[in-house]
């Protein structure tokens, strides 16, 4: 099953969209929001998954699916916390500035509590107000959960994964050192992420979601050109049952919390950091790891940060070529 | 007029409570709960303060008002960013251990990302699952914010302000130096905060209200007996203008928005630490700043942190010795 929100009002209107993204029919009958879904999902899954049926079948009314349309599937959120479950994205970055990588960072997840009280649709402009912040983007998975009682096991966090779906996370790099060095976290320095035009179930998405993992190629474009064909399920050394174990160690998770993974992130073939796609290689999800690469082969960060006028496009595909979760599509405006 | 949330569902139910706290009057004819009032503010506050009035005038069907009936005025949030307000918290702490505090501490506020998922009541037992982790409470004064624009100067952030609170900003201080070495900021050191019964608009604090700062003495109790006694408006080095708008400097706030202003903490009358109520200061709104203070006179933190049974008062008072915003009175349970 595959859901969106239409954008209306703080928190969108639910609709079921159909496999090929095509079409939708209104679910507001059964749960005005998503979050309003998942504060009661299993009393309402029934009914939502009657209705995909439905419209697969063509049996209800339905209309055109639009993705530009969409507000982030869920327009404001409880709860979004991001993983960094690619440590090899982490190892680049200190290696690149001569930072030690603890060996407690292949076992212990690194996470932190984003904002979450506005989101931005799929194809919402990203409201840069100044260049010199160094704005770049992240291509992520995320999973939206169910209720999660303190203390979950992996097992029981995997098992609360209600939806999943793909977000760019963007960063303002020229302000996260700073930050970082207050030690109180990011703040400034994540403005709102912008998420997929649709979530969909891991049920639905059969055997590309598995040891909570995402077995999908993450592709990213940017200015019309390939960027990024990283492999969501490779390198990840925290999966989302590890991730969301994590966040529920010392508290309860809400229904309608989001967890990412960070930005997803290979290593080249011959075990060393990832080659630019012109290069051979697979790319990269976020522009600061091609300039992490830059700085380590080169001595210097040659690309630039995202400048007005920029566009970056993030996707998963089906065997068809088809995008599975709908298709981030934002120019820095 | 005063806003508190009964206990019920997910989100409670909106009550408008009398300024002695004795009577409420249901408001769920003109909003279901507090987040849809602050949703459509500037809509519904005409309704909601003739409800007030009309409470006060004792016009109109009302019911006594119990503390441990309600939930936190917020059950759950968009957003809860905490500030590190009081300088001197900080910079005792850092003293402690003997290390540097930057001059632009004094200048730029610590905030930290919030988790917003799920708040305690204010009489909730406090959930510890392990003693060891150093459960501490942190009494606080917070705001709730309707929407700030990105950018937002500190005027306009003030006249943002809703609703003024007060909350226990629950914390693990020995999960804390492992989080901040990762450099995320808090995450599995911060389980869920409590918040006073009532939540207050600036206008019915009057004076108490000034400059963006609660002119009041915040109360603390540690089992039954005085433990601080702090001036929240006194050396509050940014008030909460000051806090929303750094919040905002690179995104816009939902309406909804907690903003804390960390632990309230004054200075002893010399300009030293502050001294324990039992010795003719002060005393501190949170265990670890006595720790604190221990460790630089005697070498050694004395006072343990919180246990099983332990219980915690946290009030503001008006001139009649009555609480304002109700009492936060929560047993580690």
């Amino acid at each position: 099953m595959k859901l969106a929100s239409l954008t209306s009002g703080r928190d969108g209107k639910l609709v079921v969209v159909s496999n090929d993204l095509a079409w939708y029919a209104d679910a507001a009958h059964i749960a005005p929001t998503l979050q309003a879904a998942l504060d009661d999902w299993d009393r309402l899954l029934p009914d939502l998954q009657n209705l995909s049926t439905d419209l697969e079948h063509e049996m209800i009314p339905m209309r055109r699916f639009h993705e530009h349309q969409a507000a982030a599937p869920l327009p404001r959120a409880y709860q979004w916390a991001d993983g960094s479950a690619y440590v090899n994205h982490v190892a680049l970055v200190r290696q690149a500035r001569a930072a030690e990588l603890p060996d407690s960072f292949w076992h212990d997840p690194l996470m932190y509590q984003g904002g979450s009280d506005g989101f931005l649709g799929p194809r919402a402009p990203i409201p840069l107000a100044d260049e010199s912040w160094g704005c770049d983007f992240e291509g992520e998975v995320v999973v939206v959960t169910g209720d999660v009682p303190q203390g979950a096991t992996r097992e029981e966090a995997l098992a609360a994964v209600r939806l999943v779906g793909l977000t760019n996370d963007v960063s303002l790099r020229n302000l996260i050192p700073g930050e970082l060095a207050k030690g109180f976290g990011f703040f400034q320095s994540k403005p709102a992420s912008a998420f997929s035009p649709v979530f969909v179930t891991p049920e639905a998405l059969g055997n590309w979601w598995q040891d909570g993992k995402l077995h999908r190629t993450l592709m990213v474009d940017l200015n019309g050109k390939p960027f990024g064909r990283v492999a969501a399920a490779v390198d990840m050394t925290f999966d989302f049952g590890t991730l969301i174990a994590h966040a529920a160690k010392t508290r309860a998770l809400g229904a309608g919390t989001i967890i990412g993974s960070g930005t997803v992130s290979n290593r080249d073939a011959d075990g060393g950091p990832g080659k630019p796609i012109a290069e051979g290689g697979v790319g990269y999800a976020c522009l600061a790891e091609l300039r992490t690469v830059e700085t380590i082969l080169g001595g210097a960060a040659v690309t630039p940060f995202l400048k007005s006028g920029d566009t970056v496009r993030i996707w998963a595909e089906d065997d068809k070529h088809h995008p599975i979760f709908g298709v981030i599509e934002q120019t820095v405006g």
